[in-house]
C-alpha cells in the first residue's frame, strides 16, 4: 500500500478528502476554468493547431495529473513556451495538410510523455538541475518575447511567419500594407483592455468597495469578457466579411480518441523536439511547483512529477490534445483561489469538457486578434531583462551564458537557443574548472594558519614552497596543475620541498593521479620532495588504493602546521608518517 | 624576433646549428627512415589507400613540422590510430573510384590542418585536456586491437571488412574457406619472425658481442629485412601468380603537388571526422612530446604543437598525402638514436624522398601479407587491458569510462568510441559534482577543529547543526544542496541555527546564489538563522555583489571555531559581523 500510495498519490491526499475540502476545490477550478477557456484556445493558435485542441489538451491531461502528480496546486494544461516550441518542432517537418499537422502534435505529445515517463522511472528528476537558472531566465525572456513578436501578425491582420526574431520581424514588416485597419483597430482595443484589466482593474474594484475575492475573480475573467465582447461585435457587425479574421467553426463535443503516428520517421524527426519540450516543460512545472509547495511547509517529489507529467502528456497524445506542462500564472491562480488538492484539476477539466460540449458554436465569431492580445498580455510578464543586470554584477560567466540564450533564442529559434544555453553552461563551468585557483601560501606569524603570500604578510622558507590547491583535480585541470608546478620551481635553484595543500580537493580522478605521479617524477628529477597536506578522508582511501603513496618523495601531513614544523628547518625531514597521517 | 621566434621555433634553435648537431641528427634520420618506409607504406594500407600515399605523407610534412613543431624529438608522419580513423572516415563515404578516394583522404588532411591551425591561432591547446587519461588509454587499446583484426585478412589472403571488430570477424570467418596458403605461410613466417626481432634479436645480438647501439639498430631493421627477404620470394617464385595479394607497381618520384577538393558538400561529411582525428592525433603526439622533452628538462609549447602539426597535415594535404601525427614509437627510437634538433626530422624526409625516388621499383613484387604483418606486430604493443584494472579499484566511476569507450570503440567503430568517451567523462564528471559530499560536523573536544560526526567523536548542541559542503556550488548541484539541508531541518524541531561552512567551496554560480537565498527563506520561515562559515576570499568577493549578504538572517564567520562560540550558548547570537568577517 506505501509503495502503491508512492506512484498514485492520490490514495494518500484521497483518503482524506472532506466535502469543505471540495468546495475549495470546485472554487479554483471554476476561476482557472474562466481563465483557462481563451488561454486554451490562444495556445493552440501559438502552436499552429486548431482552437478546439487547446480545450482537448486541457481535459483528460489534468485528470491524468491529478491522479499522478504530487503537487497540491499546479494547473496542468497548455503553456506559452511549450506551445512555442510546438510549434517550431511542427514547423520543420514542412506540413500543410491540417491533418497531418494535428498528428503530429499528438505524436510530439506522446513522445514527450514516454521520455518523462522514463525519465521517471529512472528517477532522473535531478537532471533538471543541468539548466542553470540564469540559462532558464534568459530563455523564459526571450521566448516571451519571440512570442508577443508572433502574434503581432494577428493583431494587424496579416500574414507574418517564421521562427526566429528576424524572419518573423522582416515578414511582418513585408506584408505591413495589407493591414486591415478594422482587425488592427479591434486588436489594438483588446490590448488595451486586456493591459487596463491587469494593471488598473483590481484597485478600480477595490475602491468601488468589492471584497478583495470577488475583485480578483473579476480581473481574472477580464479575457473572458475580451473573447465575448469581441465575438458578439464580430456576429453584429459581420466583421468577418471585412476580412476580419475569425476562428470559425470549432467541433462540439468532448475529445475524441485519437492514435498518435507509429511512424519511426516521424518519431525520429520529434524526438529531439520532444527531448527539449520534455526537459523545459518539467522545469517550469517543478520550479512552480515547489515554489508553491514551499509557500505550506509541503515537498513534492520531482520523480513522481515526472510520472505525473508524462502520463499527462500521455493523455493529451490519446485524446486529440498536444504537449502541456504546469503553467506559471495558472497554478498561482489555483493556489490563491484556494485549490487544496489534486481535485481541483479534475473539476477545471469537468468545467472545461462543459466548454467543450455547449460553448463552442460561440466561438465561431471570435476574431484571432482577441486570442493573440490574450498572448501578447500574458507572455510579457514573462520578459525580465533585469537577469541580464544581475548576472553581469555577479559574474562575467553566468552573464555570457545568459546572453548566448537570448541572442540565440531570438536569432535561430527556441530549439538553438535552449540547447546552447546548456551546452554553453557546462562548458563553461569545465573551463572555469580547467583552470583552478592555486595560492602560495605562508604562515600566518604567531597562529597556525596559512594564508596567501601576495594577499598577507607570512612567513615562508627559501627551500619549501606551499601550494594551496582550490578545486578537485580531475582530467581537465591536472595539466594546468602540472605546468604550474614545474613553472613555479623552474625558477628557483634553492627550492628542495614542495607541499601541495588539498583542503579544497574534494576529488582526485584517475587523469590527476597520473598527473600527481609524474609531478612527483619529474620533481624527483630536480632533486625536489612532494608532500601533501590537509588531504580530505574520502581522497586519501582513494588514494591508499593507488600505488602513488608508494613512490611518493615526501610525505603526507595531516595538518600544513605539521608540515611546516617538519619541513621548515631544513633540506631534510622527519620520520615517515605516510597513513598515519591520514584524516 | 622574439616574437617572430615564437612562431618559428626553427628561428631559436638554427641559430646554435653544428656539424655535431648535424651529426647526430643524421644518425637519428637513417635509424627512423629504416624504421618509417615499411612503416609508411603499411599504414598507407590500413587507411585504405595506394602505398606511395604513405611515403608522400612522411616527407613534406616532416619538414612542415622541422620549421614550426617545438618538440626536438618528435617524428611525424602516419601513425596506426590516426590511419584508422582516415579508413573509417573515407570509408563512410562510399566511395570506390580510387582517385576519389586519394581526393578525400587529401581533403581529410587539409580540414585536419585548418582545424589544428585554427585551435593553435585561438591558443586552445588547453582543450586536449578534456579527454581523460583512462579514455585515451581505452581508446588506444581498443583502436590496437581493431587494427590487429582488420589486418588478419592480408595474412589470409582473404576478403573482409568493416569498422567493428563484428563485422571484421563475421566476414573474415565467412572468407576463411577461400583463404590462401602461400600467403598464409608467407605472413605467418613474417609474423613470427617480427616477433622474435622484437623479443628475441637484441639480447641474442648483445651475447653475440655487439656494441648495444649496432644491435638496437639491426633490431629496428627487421621490418626492412623482412619487406626486402618477402619481395626478393615473391619475385624469385612468382607467387603472384599463385594468387598472393602483392603491392603491385608504385610509382617512383617526389611528391606530386595535390589540390584538395573544394567542394563543399564533402567538407561537411569530413568536417566532424576531421575534428576528432585533430583531437585524438593532436593528444597522442603532445603526450609523446612532453614525455620526451622532460627527459631533456625541455619544455614544449602545445599551442606552437597545435600550429606545427597543422603545418604538417596541411604540407600532406598538398603533396599527396593524408594526415599525420607525431608517432609514439618512431618518436623513441629518434630520441634515443640521438636526434638534438627537429632538423632530424627534416633528414629523414630527405631519406623518405630518396626512397620514393629509387625503391618504388622494389615494392611492386612486396607481398601485402608483409605489410599487414609489421602492423599487427606495431599495434599490439598498443593494447593494455591493464588500465581496466587499475581502473577499477581506484573509481568506479573512471572504470566506467574506460569500459564503454572500449566497448563502444570495438562494437561501434573507432568515432563512435571517441566521442562517447569524452562525452561520458564529462557527464560522469557532473554526475560526481551534482551530489556533493557534504558532512554534519561537530567540535572535537580540547582543540579548535571540526570533523564528520559520524566519523569521529565530537561536541554538538542540539539548536546547532553544522554542515560541511565538499564542493564548489553550481547549477548542477545547487537543488541537491537545498533537498539535503530541508531536509536535515525538517526533522528537527529544536534547531534554531545552521551553518554552513564552505572551506572547499571554490565556487558559487548564480544558479547556486539563488538556492543559498531560497534556503535562506524557507529557513527562516521555519525560525531558524542561516550563517556561513571560512568562506575564502574569491567567493566572499563575489557575494558581496549580490544581495544575500543583506538578505541572510544570520552572519558570515571567519572561522567555524568563532561560528561555535557565537552560537554554542543559546538561540541568540552576538553582534553582526557581515564584512568583516571576510577573508
Amino acid at each position: 500500500m506505501q509503495r502503491l500510495a508512492r506512484f498514485f498519490p492520490i490514495l494518500q491526499w484521497g483518503k482524506s478528502y472532506t466535502w469543505d475540502t471540495a468546495m475549495s476545490d470546485g472554487m479554483a477550478a471554476l476561476i482557472v476554468t474562466i481563465m483557462l477557456i481563451p488561454q486554451s484556445l490562444a495556445y493552440a493558435l501559438l502552436a499552429g493547431l486548431p482552437p478546439e485542441m487547446g480545450l482537448y489538451a486541457s481535459i483528460l491531461p489534468l485528470v491524468a495529473y491529478a491522479i499522478f502528480g504530487t503537487s497540491r496546486a499546479l494547473a496542468v494544461g497548455p503553456v506559452a513556451v511549450v506551445s512555442l516550441m510546438t510549434a517550431a518542432a511542427i514547423g520543420k517537418l514542412g506540413l500543410t495538410d491540417p491533418a497531418q499537422i494535428a498528428l503530429a502534435a499528438g505524436t510530439l505529445a506522446l513522445l514527450s510523455g514516454a521520455i518523462l515517463l522514463a525519465m521517471g522511472i529512472l528517477r532522473l528528476g535531478q537532471l533538471a538541475n543541468f539548466l542553470s537558472h540564469p540559462v532558464i531566465a534568459g530563455f523564459i525572456t526571450a521566448s516571451g518575447l519571440l512570442i508577443a513578436a508572433s502574434q503581432l501578425r494577428h493583431i494587424f491582420g496579416v500574414d507574418a511567419h517564421g521562427h526566429t526574431l528576424v524572419d518573423i520581424a522582416t515578414t511582418l514588416v513585408a506584408h505591413l500594407p495589407d493591414t486591415n485597419p478594422i482587425t488592427l483597430a479591434l486588436g489594438a482595443a483588446t490590448l488595451a483592455f486586456l493591459f487596463w484589466v491587469r494593471k488598473g482593474l483590481k484597485p478600480a474594484l477595490l475602491s468601488l468597495g468589492l471584497r478583495p475575492r470577488l475583485a480578483d475573480l473579476l480581473a481574472k475573467a477580464g479575457p473572458v469578457a475580451a473573447v465575448a465582447a469581441t465575438a458578439l461585435t464580430a456576429y453584429a457587425l459581420d466583421l468577418g466579411a471585412s476580412g476580419v479574421a475569425l476562428v470559425g467553426a470549432v467541433p462540439s463535443g468532448l475529445p475524441p480518441l485519437t492514435l498518435p503516428s507509429l511512424d519511426p520517421m516521424l518519431w525520429q524527426q520529434l524526438f529531439l523536439s520532444a527531448l527539449l519540450i520534455s526537459i523545459i516543460g518539467f522545469v517550469e512545472s517543478v520550479s512552480v511547483a515547489q515554489t508553491l509547495a514551499a509557500k505550506k511547509r509541503q515537498r513534492i517529489d520531482p520523480d513522481q512529477e515526472l510520472i505525473g507529467l508524462g502520463a499527462s502528456n500521455a493523455a493529451a497524445a490519446l485524446s486529440g490534445g498536444y504537449p502541456v506542462t504546469g503553467g506559471f500564472a495558472r497554478s498561482v491562480v489555483n493556489f490563491d483561489a484556494g485549490a487544496e488538492t489534486p481535485a481541483a484539476g479534475a473539476l477545471t477539466a469537468i468545467g472545461i469538457a462543459l466548454a467543450a460540449l455547449f460553448l463552442t458554436p460561440l466561438l465561431t465569431y471570435l476574431p484571432t486578434a482577441t486570442l493573440a492580445a490574450t498572448i501578447i498580455v500574458a507572455v510579457l510578464s514573462l520578459v525580465d531583462f533585469s537577469i541580464l543586470g544581475r548576472a553581469w554584477s555577479y559574474s562575467k560567466i553566468d552573464f555570457s551564458a545568459v546572453a548566448a540564450t537570448i541572442v540565440l533564442t531570438l536569432g535561430f529559434g527556441v530549439e538553438v537557443g535552449v540547447s546552447a544555453g546548456v551546452l554553453l553552461s557546462i562548458a563553461l563551468h569545465l573551463y572555469k574548472t580547467s583552470r583552478p585557483h592555486v595560492a602560495e601560501v605562508g604562515l600566518v606569524p604567531g597562529t597556525q594558519h596559512f594564508r596567501n603570500i601576495l594577499r598577507h604578510k607570512v612567513d615562508t622558507r627559501p627551500h619549501l614552497v606551499t601550494l594551496r590547491v582550490d578545486e578537485s583535480l580531475y582530467f581537465a585541470n591536472a595539466r594546468f596543475l602540472e605546468d604550474l608546478v614545474l613553472n613555479r620551481v623552474a625558477k628557483d635553484k634553492a627550492l628542495r620541498h614542495v607541499v601541495l595543500m588539498f583542503p579544497a580537493v574534494n576529488e582526485v580522478d584517475m587523469s590527476a593521479l597520473e598527473t600527481l605521479e609524474e609531478i612527483n617524477r619529474r620533481l624527483d628529477d630536480l632533486g625536489i620532495r612532494l608532500h601533501l597536506s590537509e588531504v580530505k578522508g574520502p581522497v586519501m582511501d582513494r588514494l591508499k588504493r593507488s600505488h602513488f603513496l608508494d613512490a611518493l618523495t615526501g610525505k603526507v601531513f595531516l595538518s600544513q602546521y605539521d608540515a611546516w614544523r617538519a619541513l621548515e628547518g631544513g633540506a631534510t625531514a622527519g620520520p615517515d608518517q605516510k597513513g598515519l597521517a591520514a584524516q
